[in-house]
């Protein structure tokens, strides 16, 4: 399987099986939009469940907001984003596409190109006669573009306003309220899931670079001289993460670095130990979502390749077949901010810890929701090489959790498989009803979309009150009392037992 | 209490407590924007979480989608937005202020305007010598402002693409494929929560007219000769809904009109058995939430208040402290939209329904998060008049369940208490641990936010095992066993079990 087909035979099972779908399709769409549809959208969910389980509900000091997406330019004026939020572009002379000029770079002649000046991007095109990916007419000069969507609030004379590039700014601007709410005692956190926008100059790979986006962020306010005490840091000191150093790129890299926080912090691998919770706690999340801890990293990027507000980086990157993808962004924001909006509304940030004032620092994970949704995608396909695809989903993840079939409609078969799909609806599982097609047809189908458990009803289950089981990666079966189903649905699907515990496989 | 210091009570709350505030507030905001705190976000997610469950997973035949906020101009075109989404507005031709043509005259004058085409407008500011409200200037003629915000997406010379105005049209454009998701097999429905953007005129009473909102919304698809056989019609048939039907408008009314939807629908005051089931539920969801039934009805909207797309309009109105305000609209949208768009684009967008190809009527409730939140906040909100003051919501819809109070700080009493709140954390309530300041403030401050159930932990907890539990609306106090605490919690949030019988009140 070369790495563009895989891709591709994600694209196609997420558009005719209802997972994502070009925004405005029948119109012809638009670069960089993305419908999530019923699949999708349980998918995206049950992402965005987890997430706030872990870092919200469970931490006392965390709180979540739901912020306007559409907001004022003095906001964006004091953030920096009007003046720093660019991409360089390079348009053609003789067609007059638009291209990202690092990209067009990249693409060409295998330089990383990403966050250099504009006169080292015009060096690089005109050294490599890199040419127009279109009509190969000449490129002109680089110039900056902004990504942020712009648009006018009001009627006449109304004023400027953007679409969020990013959900954090939110936070910042409230920061004196939400302050007042935690009653002015740090450290404190302010989650927010939300829409972002990026005007990007080339959006490609699917929904992995979009104009449009789900975001999930925490700002984590803290004391920086207390910037190694973290409440919880006892429960994740021994957790090990993969990490990429500055050093290691240097140097060249084929594998990361497994180490365990501690020794993370200890060698400075890691700045302080608030990074070093999301780090954490990001390692396992992905892990219960389905993406193997062996093809992601941490890595501390260069200097030239952060955000103009970041003093350190840490991108969660995922080795995909495309290449190597940021899913998850980890920022050390400082006080960059909460300073430049203090300064630029005349409100006051400070807050008082240990008798003095002080503007908190900022730790900020950015978790987008597509990119983690694709990596999940990508990383659970399988594909038997005989027509025959599945996704491994645990069911943590799994659009659909169980499936029930009559194997049959007539005789009381469909009636009783009803019944018990209910039944497992009302206890809480997302059960799905299918009593079209034969059942070989019927499991195909639920494997496609990576259902990971289906129960049959047969002739069997009427006179004797059992059902089968039948487990998607394995397509072994199991027979089970019908009472003991949703017991049995229950510990499989939360990994508490294995399959084969529950008896032997039907022949 | 005047009507107007009503809302400015709820507003003061909302300010101080973290429910809810203006977007942008340190850059002096913009109207129609705001941004939910840690305690309106909470209050927001459980509305959509009870919506979610009610309407979206507890039915086989109806499932959710995320479609893209910003959408290309040709949406709106087919839709009929770009031509008919506006408002009439006038200009104050001294000063220039901008006024909601029907608004500026039912202030002046008590005319019910909404609606009405722009000569008549004029002619009523005529005849009425109504004036600017800012500086008594003459107003200029009506004209038509359309409501949609626009963004120009690409870099040079892009494409022109509208915020949503509504949820709805994703939906629309994306018919096909949800389809053949739902195998071409009608009723289905398809629901969608997410941002919708309107630039309203003049935006105001806070929360209720806003220019950025949240929307929970579904299309229900049917074939319009089968629009009485609902599947769910038996589980509905009884429940009672209030009605203001156009009869009853016309002659002026008073109270509305109690009565079975069975009997709604036989009488004709009910379209449909689909418009039947979503008023049914939207009622009994609505009093879960604790807006009790009497205060709210379903109005028969007259022809010309309906949107552009509507056939019949059955709008949820609440009577609130500033009038009667609709919170919910459902919408017989008929087969308008996908008639508009299959032409538009070219797409075949029939389904074959009993032999015969047919293009599906459509049945839309459209709640508005922010309105059902506000007109919880004020029919729940209470106020003893000596400055105590609290809401009384149910706990389906409190931002915090139960709070929990060591009575000192000191002899282990905080640490008990601390792990009392983790456990009923761990057993799935918001929690909310407080030990700073005298136990009566704290439960001041616990009532303000409405939190409906204050455990307190004291020596006798220590010696004996048994906590306090506060009911917040009577102030009255029981003893209980801690092992049994957890039990007693969950029987009195879901109302299975009044107070006073889980023991004698204390003195």
């Amino acid at each position: 399987m070369t790495e563009e087909r895989l891709m591709d035979k994600i694209i196609d099972v997420c558009l005719r099986r209802g997972f994502i779908s070009p925004a405005a399709e029948i119109y012809g769409g638009v670069g960089g939009f993305y419908e999530y549809g019923p699949l999708g959208t349980l998918m995206m969910q049950k992402i965005i469940d987890l997430w706030r389980q872990i870092f919200v509900l469970d931490d006392d000091r965390v709180y979540e907001i739901a912020g306007s997406v559409l907001l004022p330019e003095s906001v964006f004026q004091a953030s920096g984003h009007l003046d720093s939020f660019e991409d360089p572009q390079v348009q053609c002379k003789s067609c007059k596409s638009m291209f990202r000029a690092d990209e067009i770079i990249s693409d060409a002649v295998n330089i990383k190109a990403e966050g250099l000046p504009l006169e080292e991007l015009d060096k690089i095109v005109e050294d490599n006669n890199i040419k127009c990916q279109k009509c190969q007419g000449d490129l002109d000069k680089a110039k900056q573009f902004n990504l942020m969507f712009k648009a006018e609030v009001g009627s006449t004379g109304g004023i400027n306003a953007y679409l969020r590039p990013e959900t954090a700014q939110n936070i910042f601007i409230n920061f004196k309220r939400l302050a007042g709410f935690m009653r002015n005692k740090l450290p404190f956190g302010i989650a927010q899931v939300g829409s972002a926008f990026r005007n990007e100059i080339s959006p490609r790979n699917f929904i992995l670079r979009v104009r449009e986006f789900q975001q999930m962020e925490i700002e984590m306010f803290y004391d920086p001289d207390k910037e190694n005490e973290h409440e919880h840091y006892e429960e994740i000191r021994e957790i090990e993460v993969n990490l990429v150093t500055r050093e290691m790129q240097e140097k060249g890299w084929t594998k990361p670095l497994k180490i365990t926080i501690e020794e993370g912090l200890e060698k400075k691998h890691i700045p302080n130990q608030y990074m070093a919770f999301f780090m954490a706690m990001e390692t396992e999340m992905l892990k219960v979502l389905g993406i193997p801890e062996d093809v992601f990293w941490f890595r501390h990027m260069q200097d030239h390749e952060a955000p103009h507000y970041s003093a350190g980086n840490y991108d969660l990157e995922v080795d995909l077949s495309i290449g190597h993808m940021e899913i998850i962004g980890n920022a050390l924001r400082t006080d960059y901010d909460l300073q430049k909006h203090a300064k630029a509304s005349g409100t006051s940030y400070e807050i008082v810890a240990d008798n003095k004032k002080i503007v908190p620092h900022v730790a900020e994970p950015s978790l987008g929701v597509g990119r983690i949704l694709y990596a999940i995608l990508e990383k659970c396909y399988q594909d038997d090489g005989r027509g025959w695809t599945w996704f491994k989903f645990p069911s943590t993840i799994a659009p659909l959790e169980v499936a029930v079939f009559p194997l049959m409609k007539k005789d009381g078969l469909a009636e009783y498989a009803y019944d018990l799909h209910h039944d497992l609806k009302d206890a809480g599982y997302l059960s799905f009803y299918d009593v079209s097609g034969k059942i070989g047809k019927r499991y195909a189908r639920a494997d496609e979309i990576g259902i990971p458990y289906c129960v049959t009803i047969d002739y069997d289950s009427l006179k004797e009150g059992s059902v089968t089981i039948r487990d998607r990666d394995t397509m072994k079966q199991i027979r089970v009392p019908v009472e003991d189903l949703e017991v049995v649905i229950g510990e499989l699907s939360e990994g508490e037992a294995k399959f084969e515990e529950f008896g032997d496989f039907l022949p």
